[in-house]
C-alpha cells in the first residue's frame, strides 16, 4: 500500500510539511505573521472549499498537492501561538528542542504502559519525575547509580487528570474499601479549595462521586490566596454538617490572578487535621525551577501530591503534565487491576511497568520533550526562563502604574498582570467607588477591545472577570522570546482600539 | 534567548532530528532494522552515559551535538513499531500522512477547548465525529452546507477516558442529582460487561464511586462474545441483590481474542430494561469502515455511546480516540462547569467551545492527523486497510491449521489470531485432554519463546493466557505494510526458537 521509496508520495508529503512548518515557525517567531487571522466558521469553510472541502462527506481520496494546500490553510487560519505577541493563555509557542522531542516520540509511536514497549522512555520518566520531586522537596531515595531511580509519580494527559488522580489517592488512603464497594458505602467527603481554584477540582469531585456539594470553597485574601483561618473555620463547619474532611486542594498559581496559596500554613492545618494536601501547581509549580522565585512555594515539600504542567511555563508542546506523589507505592494500591495480557510477571523488568499505576492504560509519551529541553538548557536555563517571565510581568505592572489610561485590576501573582484600559470618562478609576453603570461599561468595553484586537490580529491576550468585577485583561508571560517591545506593542494596540471605541 | 536565524542551533537541531527520523522510518518500514534491541535498564543507562547521562541530576546544559547523540540512542533503543514485523500491540507504526498531521498540530501548540484557540480544528473535529457517527448509524442531523455540523461527541485522550465519560453520562441520565450530592446519595449501580472486556471498565467504576462490586462480569460464549441470556440472568440477579442496573458495556473487539459482543441482542435487552448501551469499540469499531466487515457491528446504531480509537487499526499515531454519543446535548448537562475566564458568552462563536463538554479542560489536538489521513485515502482506502488486516488474519489461521507444530488456541475475532507453538511431545495438542503439566509446559514455553524472539530482535508479538488457559501467542494486524512474507517470518522465527527450547 505504501512503499519506502524516497519518491513515495507520503514521504514527500511528510518532508514538505516539515519544510513548511520550519519556515512557518521561523516567521511566527520573528513576528512576521499576525498572531491570528480573524475568520469565523463560514470563512474557514470557504477557504477550505477552494482547496479541499473541510467536510469528509464526499469520501474521496485527495492528491498530495491538495493535502498540502489543506495544510497551508490549516496553518494560516490557526492561532499562531509561536508569535511572541501571543499572550492569551497559560501556554505559548513550543520550545523548538521540546518540539523535536514530541515529534520523535510521536514517530516512534508507542505507549508508556510497559517497559517492554517504552524502555528508554520509562527510564527517562523515572529520572524526570525524580528531579521534579527533588525540586519540590519531596522525600526521594538515593538509589545506586546503576539502578533506575524509584518512581516518584506519573506523567498524565493534562492537569485535570492529575488532579483527579490526586483526589482518588486521597480517598483511597482513608477509605480503601470504597474502591470495591462504591462511594455509596462511604462517608460524605469534603474537599477544601479556594474560591479561585481551577474548576477541574469541582469536576473531579463530581466524577468521583464525591459530588460538588463536597467541594467547599474557602475565601481568599486580597491577593487571591486561600485564607488559612477561613479554611480552619470551613473544616469545623463541614464536620458540624456531617461531612468527613478529606483533602485540601492548595493552588500554586491560580488561573486568573496567579495567586499562590500559603502552603506552609495549609500544610500545618492538614497535618493537624489528618487531611491529604494536594498542590495544584499545574501553572505555578514551575517557579520551583528558579532559586529567585521558589519562595512562593514554601511548604510544597509537605504535599501528599502535586500536579505540575510543564506545557505551561516551561514551553513544552501540549501535553506534558506530571503528578508527583509523596508515597508512590499508593499508586499501585489505588489503581492496579492487573490485566494479565499486559502486565505479565514473566516479562523482563515487569517491575518497571507503569500501566497499572494510573487510571489510563496506554499513556502517550510526553517525557522525551521535557528531558531533551532540560538537557539543552540545564538547570540554569530553566531558571532563566522563569526569571524572565517574572521580570516581564514586573515591567508591565510598572507601565500600567505609570499610565493614566490603564489601571491595575488586581495585584496578581508573580507572572499574571490584570488590568483595565480606561475610557476618558473613567480616568482615574477606583473599583470601590465605581457605580454599576461604570462597571458595566468597563466590563463590555474590555470585551469589545478584545474583538477589535482580534480584527487587527497583531496581539492576542485574554480577559476575565475577577470575583464578579468587570472584565479585565489578563496578560501572561509564557514565551521567553517575548521582549519589552512586545509588551509595549500590546499596550499601544489596546490604546488604539480603546480610543476608537471608548 | 532563542533567535530565528536559520543558523540558530535549535532550528538546526529540529531539522537534523527530522532528517534522522525520515531516514529511520524509511529503514524501519523497509525491514532494514531489527524490531527491537534487547536491552535492559543498565544497558540503556550505559549507552546514554557514553553520550549524555540519562539522569538529570547534573543539571548541566548540553551541546546540540550531545542532544543529537541522545536522540540517536533514543531511537536505536526504542521499539521500532514502524517495522512491518511488529505485531505486539493493537497499534503499530504510524501512517506517514497522519504523522504529518500530528507534527503540524503539535507545532501549532494549542488546545481544543475553545473555538477561539482552535478554529480550524474545532470544525475538523465536528466533521470527523459526524462522519464516524454516520458510519455507526447514530442519528445525525443534516445541517445546511454552510454551517458547521452539530457536535456528535468528543475526541479524548484515550479509550479509558472515553469509557469513563460514557459511564458518567449513563449515571447522569438516571441520577443527575448525584453530580451535586455525590454517589453516597444514590443507589448501588450495576454495570454489566463481559468477562473478556477491557479492564478500564472496572477502573472507571472504581473511580466514579460505583465500585468494582458494581461491575458484573457476564459469561462469554466459545467465541468470547457476551451471552445475551447470561446478561438477562445477571440483570435479574443484580436487581434481586438490591443493585440498580445502569448500563451495559458491550465490547466490539475484545483485547485478547478480538470478539464482538452481539450488539443487536444486547440493544434489545437494554431497551427493554431501560439501560444505557455503551459500545467499547476502541479496538474494533474501525471495522465499520469496511463494507465487507462491518456486519459484526450490527446493532451499534442503537448505542447510547461509542468509544472508538483511531490510533489502533487506522494507523494514527497515539493518541486519537473518539467518544460518540447519541444525545450530544447530554455532554454539557453532565460536565459543564462554566469557568468564566474561559467560556465567555461575549466571545464570537462561543457556542462552538467544547471545553465545557468533557472532564478535561484543555484537549490536545488529535483531529488533524485523522482528518488528513482520511482525506488521503478516502473511504475506499480506509476500507482497504481493514480488509487487508482481516485477510492477513485469515492467512495466518490457514497456516496454523496446516502446520502440525502449531495449534489454534482460540477461534479469535476477525483480526486476532491466537495460537501455540507445540514442542514435539505435545503434538498433536488438544487443550481439553491436556493435563496440568502439559498446560504448564505450554504456558512457560510460550513466554520463553517470546524471550528468545526478543533476543533475536527480528519479530515482535505478544502473548496472553485466555480464560486461565496456558499462555498463547496473540498476533494482530495493525499495519497495512505487512505482507505474507512477514507472517511467514514470524512463524519461522517461532519455530527456530521453539525447536531450540522445546
Amino acid at each position: 500500500m505504501i512503499n519506502t521509496d524516497p519518491r513515495d508520495p507520503d514521504q514527500l508529503l511528510l518532508r514538505a510539511a516539515v519544510e513548511r512548518l520550519l519556515n512557518y515557525l521561523a516567521r511566527a517567531r520573528a513576528r512576521e505573521l499576525p498572531v491570528l487571522v480573524d475568520a469565523g466558521p463560514s470563512q474557514i469553510d470557504d477557504a477550505f472549499a477552494r482547496r479541499v472541502p473541510i467536510s469528509l462527506t464526499d469520501g474521496l481520496a485527495h492528491t498530495h498537492e491538495q493535502l498540502l494546500a489543506a495544510i497551508d490553510e490549516t496553518v494560516r487560519l490557526s492561532v499562531h501561538t509561536a508569535s511572541p505577541r501571543f499572550f492569551n493563555q497559560n501556554f505559548a509557542g513550543p520550545d523548538l528542542v521540546a518540539l523535536a522531542g514530541d515529534w520523535i516520540a510521536t514517530a516512534l509511536n508507542t505507549t508508556g504502559a510497559t517497559f517492554e514497549m517504552a524502555p528508554v522512555f520509562t527510564l527517562m520518566e523515572l529520572h524526570l519525575l525524580r528531579r521534579l520531586a527533588q525540586l519540590a522537596g519531596l522525600p526521594v531515595d538515593s538509589p545506586e547509580a546503576s539502578e533506575p531511580p524509584p518512581r516518584a509519580g506519573l506523567m498524565l494527559a493534562g492537569g485535570s487528570l492529575s488532579n483527579l488522580h490526586a483526589l482518588q489517592l486521597a480517598r483511597h488512603r482513608v477509605a480503601p474499601q470504597l474502591r470495591e464497594q462504591g462511594a455509596v458505602a462511604g462517608p460524605r467527603f469534603a474537599v477544601f479549595t479556594s474560591s479561585h481554584a481551577h474548576y477541574s477540582i469541582r469536576k473531579a469531585a463530581q466524577l468521583l462521586g464525591i459530588g460538588s456539594r463536597g467541594v467547599i470553597r474557602v475565601a481568599v485574601d486580597a491577593l487571591g490566596r486561600m485564607q488559612p483561618a477561613a479554611l480552619e473555620q470551613a473544616i469545623v463547619e463541614a464536620r458540624a454538617a456531617g461531612l468527613t474532611p478529606l483533602a485540601v486542594n492548595a493552588t500554586a498559581g491560580t488561573t486568573v490572578v496567579g495567586a499562590f496559596d500559603p502552603l506552609d500554613q495549609l500544610a500545618l492545618i492538614c497535618r493537624r487535621e489528618d487531611l491529604w494536601l494536594h498542590v495544584d501547581g499545574c501553572f505555578g509549580a514551575s517557579l520551583l525551577f528558579s532559586p529567585a522565585q521558589r519562595r512562593v512555594l514554601s511548604g510544597i515539600e509537605h504535599a501528599d501530591s502535586i500536579a505540575w504542567n510543564l506545557h505551561k511555563m516551561m514551553g513544552m508542546p501540549q501535553q506534558c503534565s506530571a503528578l508527583l506523589v509523596r508515597r508512590p507505592d499508593q499508586l499501585r494500591a489505588c489503581f492496579a487491576e492487573q490485566a494479565e495480557y499486559l502486565f505479565q510477571p514473566d516479562k523482563p523488568h515487569a517491575e518497571l511497568d507503569s500501566g497499572d499505576l494510573a487510571f489510563p492504560c496506554a499513556r502517550r509519551i510526553d517525557v522525551l520533550k521535557a528531558w531533551l529541553s532540560w538537557k539543552r538548557y540545564g538547570d540554569a536555563g530553566m531558571a532563566a526562563r522563569i526569571d524572565k517571565a517574572v521580570a516581564h510581568a514586573d515591567y508591565l505592572r510598572e507601565r500600567i502604574a505609570a499610565a493614566d489610561t490603564f489601571a491595575s485590576a488586581h495585584p496578581g501573582g508573580p507572572c499574571n498582570v490584570l488590568f483595565w484600559w480606561l475610557p476618558a470618562g473613567l480616568r482615574p478609576f477606583a473599583l470601590e467607588s465605581a457605580d454599576g453603570s461604570m462597571r458595566d461599561r468597563l466590563h463590555s468595553l474590555t470585551a469589545a477591545i478584545k474583538l477589535g484586537l482580534r480584527a487587527r490580529g497583531q496581539v492576542m491576550l485574554g480577559f476575565s472577570p475577577i470575583d464578579g468585577g468587570p472584565n479585565c485583561f489578563r496578560m501572561l508571560f509564557m514565551n521567553p522570546e517575548v521582549e519589552r517591545d512586545d509588551i509595549d506593542r500590546v499596550l499601544a494596540e489596546i490604546e488604539a482600539v480603546g480610543a476608537a471605541l471608548g
